[in-house]
């Protein structure tokens, strides 16, 4: 793979995502940056050119445009070490990356948007009433991680996978959101694994 | 395939996905119903045997339990003709279903869910200030699907595939949340076309 665009928000851990992927394969990403707090994934030209949606990331290759970052880390690494055989393990694995898009997601790495980019004094009633349910829902996905890794390495299959990268992602910096991840040691020695990995780069990298 | 138990609530649109797969796929699948709203996928005994994040669909194969409704239909359908050949559609596939579990399932799903299952006079304020931006971003759903279904028959690859089941799901009981469907032409003649399908089962079937 090669001329590969990756239009993101290099602040979010849905793009960071990808880049560890790619990290991981060797892959070489080009970075196009925009501000999503200045609106620069709603104008009318990426609203045309990239993505209907108005998010980040999206992934370009030629003259075809990708988004939804889990799907993207799954092009990436289609046929590759990073996704395990078997119908069952590869299922298992997709089942992770979508429970941290409908579980994890919209609850950790919201919190730490509102308060660190945001700021909790900006947020609208709406949004305020929510934080006390998505606290309780984040503290629920971390706990349940810690204890699905007390037996185990890797998320899925004994080997690192798309699993642990999609998941790395906002459980590495939920402390940004108040997220005490001492409270989890078993996370805490994964994230170890992971961050002692060869390839592995980090968020700002 | 065979021997495999769907843990399911039948009125949910997440349970209706896989069966709907399966009947495509011509899958048997033993169904084991619970009511969400008795609690019965939070006893003790469905967090330790079934689920240990207490929802359902689960699929069961043999000591094994995949849960997350859109990892279960890839499982069921992975190297089938629901799934595109190369390895760009294939991603595009799943970017559906991320979408969908990410902007359209929690507004959409969620409204049908208060309005029918819980009852709008029960809910709580957290809740229902939640309605308007819910009911803004299930439109804004819905019309995404409009645009990309002006042009094209489904919505990857020129075929059917998983992304059609997993949207279809909700989108078709989307006037059970008050979405006027008629509004959006191209999402109904694709509607009718899964309809007309000779494997089709409906929700109720």
């Amino acid at each position: 793979m090669s001329g590969l665009i990756l239009h993101e928000d290099a602040r979010s851990g849905n793009c960071y995502k990808i880049r560890l992927t790619a990290a991981h394969l060797g892959i070489a990403l080009e970075r196009r940056n925009y501000d999503i707090m200045k609106g620069e994934t709603r104008t009318e030209e990426y609203l045309r050119d990239v993505n209907a949606n108005g998010r980040i990331p999206v992934l370009q290759d030629g003259d075809r445009f990708l988004p939804e970052s889990n799907a993207i880390c799954y092009y990436l690494a289609n046929g590759s070490k990073l996704i395990p055989d078997g119908h069952f393990d590869q299922a298992d694995m997709l089942r992770w990356m979508f429970w941290e898009q409908y579980s994890h997601e919209p609850n950790v790495a919201t919190l730490r948007f509102w308060k660190r980019h945001v700021g909790i004094e900006a947020l609208v009633d709406a949004q305020r009433i929510q934080m006390t349910g998505k606290r309780e829902a984040g503290l629920a996905a971390l706990d349940l991680m810690d204890r699905h890794l007390a037996e185990r390495k890797f998320f899925v299959a004994d080997q690192f996978s798309l699993a642990d990268i999609c998941l790395f992602a906002y459980t590495h910096v939920a402390d940004e959101a108040d997220f005490d991840l001492e409270a989890y040691p078993d996370i805490v020695r994964w994230m170890e694994r992971i961050m002692t990995m060869d390839e592995h780069v980090g968020l700002e990298d």
